[in-house]
């Protein structure tokens, strides 16, 4: 039966979620945070194992499942880790309501980085481990999906990689699912590694070298600091993350081409050619405004911090190293234009991406055309191949579904009583995965200050946004549910 | 020679434009504004007239147009009645510069409503008049262009209307083109009369009985005074202006249809169905958040309120009662979420249209139906008629454009040292011809105190909306040029 099936692959993702924990929770006990790592992480991590143990007794042993459950199980398995996940948090005794710890652990899981907490430093280092590792598993988790699970979902239309990489088709691109994964997993924990070491040469301690790797590899945005990534105030931490904000927001499939020595193929990718243009587009505007603003620093600091935000905002990872709600307004308005654009497809990094925005562009410029001469036939090709109708139709579909429930989520956000560019951007911010916004949840601000209802619908933003809004939207359809 | 046939079309347009001056002149010395009206109005009817009679001289009597030369045509008359149009407030001894007087005439024109003026009661009566007219002449050359020259065009695909209408085709629905403008001209002014005469009624004087008419049927919004409607402080005025608002931003054909009986079809359209319903839902949004609001005044007085704002925001017109930014929070963002939406196509309303958001979620639809089951066949039916995909394609190719080219219009205006929402507004206000935006272009204020150069940006912005964006940025590419 579906329902078993389904039940047997959730646990074993729960099963792994608490063995993540359980990891946590052993650092805790090195680091003589004893008693207390023990009563935040042993509830869930018993919970987690006994569910995986109840599973095996109960439920069947394959787990195959249709493609409608498929959709469900992507839904429960980010909804349920993200409930398991934030048990911790719950128990921590920081006196959070639940709907808070969900919205924190929803917002590591969907690597989106916006916090309802509003001293990041009071919390035991073993749960400011774990709320990175949420990250870290969500952000390796949608590489997975999008590249490897998507296609056999038959949704590879909805990200442009099938249609867009030259050479072999991204589900092709070895033969076996599993294969694949594991390839995607090296990659991410090999650049993982580099970072660890690169941060422990900028002078960071070993946790927050791990902690600040994970949050940036996933493009998630949670630091361990209160004035996140300004805390160090170093140059060569930041430029080490401005360029691995970067790398985390390239797709995987480039990664892996320059791996397997096709870097030539890789730099000719014209989503990732735009992604670039983009990033140094963006940061020479801002470095521009910043000179011209009353802030005195060198040239060169300008540069750097123009290019940190500007990556930070476009990967959606949302690290800060000042708040950027100071600068001059044109540089806050390119920093707002750029939440609508996200990074490559294929990434960890959210946001209605790149691939996406280029597709649509092409398509606009070929009706154009058709415009001039009804008789002509304007295909659209990218990466010198010829995109199907279909995937383009597919593609400005799910954007046009995007901007759609952004702007029906305002409407939700502000009738709370929160002003236009608060509800618009704590929207964008949550549905983007990107963390900080602008008005009231700046770079500086917290969640905290939201009802919990409003925190509720803000971490189901989240989900939406990371699941490529269909995904999730699809569940909430009559169709889905009949039969 | 194609370019003589269409100074020929422009000349012949502008001695139309040239003759309703002269009617501004006469009125004006009539009311004793004699030399003034004179030094005002002279210079560009003698203009007007001398072009004319120069293209009855130098150029060839016929004024066919091949397609091509059609969009040159659509645009060079807005351009050109903008710029001719523009001379009698250049004139006017307010020390306008040549920017701010052209702003001004291409947003009557283009009825958007928007104002560089500060003091609107210090103009002459005969300018007030001229102005009011601009949206008047504006307001029909959009509905015939739309409803009767696109379709020639071949881009009525731009438009759902075509697909939409049951019954006899759109571009059929008289068999000759001019006996379609003439209909539609017969309707508007019908309509404009029996508003005039309302408005006398309650209480208005002939000069802003007609002048409001003018205003309120083109959905353009200039208004004789300066605190816009609310000078009147009618409950009546006001009630009259919503109901015809609402019918200036409903399509031309539904009130052809109604004209001939078919009240019932006309009624199930469903453009007009979401137009409605959207009318209703936002006025009970904004009421009740009125009613929760600290202003005092009784139930019955919120809903007028939010009633006529809400009409006025979403057909574009931007007629103001009172000072919206001071409504609370989630009123205010309903109405800036009402600037994405617009009126009905073929209507004089500005902004993306209802039939194209409409359009835009069944196609959402679709495709999430076809992701359940990808052997599946779903097309889209509007109004139970089945819309070819590639009219769908169309439209969601101009929502895509006219989003972008919103978006890098933000950045322009920002550029100036605008802040976001100040930046978003006025291109959404001003791109969507709706006139008042948010922040520093809120309803009660103006935009004289933008750089001259963000002038004549937003005055293009003006075109790009009100050409529907397509028609514009066609004459940017290289293809057009061609040959």
């Amino acid at each position: 039966m579906e329902a078993r099936a389904l039940f047997r692959a959730i646990s074993v993702l729960l099963s792994i979620v608490a063995t993540f924990m359980l990891a946590c929770l052993i650092l805790g006990l090195f680091i003589g945070e004893g008693q207390n790592a023990l009563s935040i992480f042993l509830p869930p991590i018993l919970g987690g194992y006994t569910l995986f143990l109840l599973s095996l007794i109960i439920s069947s042993r394959s787990i195959v499942l249709s493609q409608r459950s498929g959709y469900l199980f992507v839904v429960l398995s980010w909804l349920s880790a993200a409930v398991l996940g934030a048990i911790p948090f719950f128990l921590a005794g920081f006196s959070l309501s639940p709907a808070a710890a969900f919205f924190e652990s929803m917002s590591g899981f969907t690597t989106t980085g916006a916090t309802i907490l509003t001293d990041v430093e009071a919390l035991p280092r073993s749960l400011l481990l774990w709320r990175a590792t949420t990250h870290w598993l969500g952000g390796m988790g949608i590489v997975v999906l999008t590249v490897a699970i998507f296609p056999l979902l038959g949704i590879s239309g909805r990200t442009p990689m099938e249609a867009e990489s030259p050479g072999p088709q991204v589900d092709k691109f070895t033969p076996r699912l599993s294969h694949t994964a594991s390839i995607l997993w090296l990659i991410y924990l090999v650049l993982t590694l580099i970072l660890t070491v690169l941060l422990l040469f900028g002078g960071m301690d070993w946790f927050d070298a791990v902690t600040h790797a994970f949050a940036t590899m996933a493009t998630g945005g949670f630091s361990t600091r209160n004035a996140s990534v300004g805390a160090f105030d170093s140059a060569y931490i930041q430029i080490v993350l401005t360029v691995f904000m970067i790398l985390a927001g390239t797709s995987f499939t480039i990664h892996w081409r320059v791996l397997t020595g096709k870097t030539r193929d890789a730099l000719r990718d014209s989503e990732w050619r735009v992604y670039i243009s983009i990033i140094v587009v963006a940061s020479v505007l801002i470095w521009i405004a910043l000179i011209h603003s009353g802030i005195s620093r060198s040239i060169w600091d300008h540069l750097r911090h123009a290019c940190f935000q500007v990556a930070s905002i476009i990967t959606t990872t949302g690290f800060a190293t000042e708040d950027y709600l100071f600068w001059p307004d044109f540089g806050q308005t390119v920093l707002f234009a750029l939440m609508f654009v996200g990074g490559c497809a294929g990434s960890t990094a959210g946001g209605i991406k790149v691939g996406r925005i280029v597709t649509l562009f092409k398509m606009a410029q070929a009706e154009m055309k058709y415009l001039l001469n009804p008789r002509g036939v304007y295909g659209i090709f990218v990466n010198r191949r010829y995109m199907k109708k279909q995937i383009v139709y597919d593609i400005a579909a799910m954007v046009y579904l995007f901007l759609g429930v952004s702007l029906v989520s305002t409407l939700v956000v502000s009738s709370a009583g929160y002003d236009i560019l608060t509800s618009l951007t704590a929207t964008l911010a949550t549905q983007g995965n990107i963390g900080p916004g602008f008005s009231l949840v700046g770079p500086a601000c917290n969640y905290a200050f939201f009802p919990d209802w409003i925190k509720t619908w803000l971490s189901f933003m989240m989900l939406v946004g990371r699941l490529e809004v269909y995904t999730v939207l699809v569940l909430l359809t009559r169709a889905f549910w009949k039969r």
